[in-house]
């Protein structure tokens, strides 16, 4: 998957993942209307506006982009009728040719890991069935728990061709609180980063591994320390745009063959609508607005890679 | 939240937390049997039947204990359907007065958290209406990503009157990769236990904090340091029995007036009827081997608190 993943991000030319984490408070007035009128001001309401709010936007966008990032903390929030909206949404992507990369940032240890692993990567056995649960491609995972929290995944990661993107240094402002104290003279980010190197080894695709790391937009000088600790992980850059970071501080982030690096946009492409420069477009036409917003930050990009 | 569970560790005297963790293969046969026969060798089959074997241990637990923690992977992994008998669960041990402790181990920042917050201990709004989601007591969080991501949880905790335990020292093996490296001669669970125990003094009980901790009963000189950098945080302590924790090493875990831990077992108890010691009671009455290995637990705590 790490190889469907870099061959699609050099054929669209597009370094590019759109995070799909739709706050209610997101979604036009009409795409709730609609969905409450069916449904009620439920949570199963709650489930079908958001569905249907990222139909229509991956609906304007999928042929321009090789990923995108449902993060299930905003459909885990609704309950049942959340996580039923999610797994449309990841179906739905999938079925469009996309690579969908779960941001569950789940870890726990051995057979619970597994258990994590198994439901969003993998197969469960049911009887004389086997059946792929959420099926995402990729999920991110939180490495505090050490390589028992990791290595249910790699088993799975092998097994399936999938991967997983380990957090490594998160785009927030208290995150050095941890991640940036230092041990022997080198933050802790880095230490984690030399783990993701060494787990990354034993699944190696092409070019790259199936282990990738996440590493914020918004600590340039970071990156460039960790994409030289990590060459062969994708580094899954969220924090570009509406947090702050901007394009000329990527460059660090991408190796020399211009690959190495997918950029995260979540609100400056699902909410471009509400933003004036897309405002021509009209709440109506949110898709629109999503679709110029995705064509705008590739070629903002390109600024980056040089 | 934290004002009930002490009180009722302090009236049944049991330190005690049963972990709702199942594993398909933990079922007894003729518990899948009837379920596979209604729904089939499928997810929603086995759902059905981790619901079942959970709803029969608790019938024959509820009480003797304070406190339940389902494993939300193990649930997870069988995707909606398993969320399905996660909800189910969390739903039926909350009527029947058990506290329910969420072991999700979430962790994200800003608004990712407050809707892990709201999902699992807090509310969401839909048009008009205001839902409780999963509706647990307290909730398992990860403390990588700093306060960014614990923030919205104490909000959350503050206008439930909820809890959560923060990850500080796993049970694992490899927990120390991170976890134990030192930083300004001090290992990295210490200074986030020194943030626990600041982030718990925004969000007081009567005696204990909101905020509680997760110590691993495998590490019984850190659980001992760990006490005195938290005094007011209940110490949740995964890794009794099974995984190798024995009763005299937890008296450290202990404050002077015997409260301020609760001790986990999961396969310890649901899986008894697979013992030896408890194999008189056969697979039939497996709920009645899991009351038995309860009231053993708690006998064998009680030497630990002395």
């Amino acid at each position: 998957m790490i190889n469907k993943l870099m061959k699609q991000i050099e054929k669209l030319d597009a370094p590019v993942v759109v995070g799909l984490d739709p706050m209610l408070s997101y979604v036009p007035e009409q795409v709730q209307k609609a969905a409450f009128s069916e449904y009620g001001e439920t949570l199963e309401g709650a489930g079908e506006a958001i569905w249907q709010y990222n139909k229509t936007i991956v609906d304007n966008i999928y042929d321009l982009i090789p990923a995108v990032k449902p993060q299930i903390a905003m459909y885990e929030q609704f309950g049942i009728p959340g996580m039923i909206a999610y797994q449309k949404t990841v179906d739905y992507c999938r079925e469009k040719g996309l690579v969908v990369i779960g941001d569950v940032k789940r870890g726990d240890i051995g057979s619970t890991s597994a258990a994590y692993a198994a439901g969003h990567l993998g197969r469960v056995t049911v009887g004389a069935n086997t059946f792929s649960a959420f099926n995402e491609d990729f999920a991110t995972v939180n490495p505090y728990l050490g390589s028992d929290g990791i290595k249910p995944f790699l088993e799975v990661c092998k097994a399936e061709k999938k991967g997983i993107f380990i957090l490594v240094k998160t785009s927030n402002p208290s995150s050095g609180e941890f991640q940036d104290r230092l041990i022997d003279g080198r933050p802790l980010y880095e230490w984690v980063g030399e783990k993701v190197a060494e787990w990354g080894e034993e699944v190696m695709g092409d070019t790259y591994s199936y282990v990738g790391a996440v590493v914020g937009a918004t600590y340039p000088e970071m990156g460039k320390v960790l994409r030289k600790v990590m060459p062969k992980a994708c580094i899954l850059v969220p924090g570009y745009g509406a947090q702050g970071g901007k394009a000329k501080d990527l460059a660090p982030y991408f190796n020399e063959d211009g690959l190495g690096a997918i950029v995260n946009s979540s609100r400056g492409i699902i909410c471009a609508y509400k933003q004036e420069k897309y405002a021509k477009f009209g709440v109506e036409a949110f898709g629109e607005a999503s679709r110029q917003a995705v064509i705008d930050m590739i070629e903002d990009l390109k600024s980056a890679r040089g």
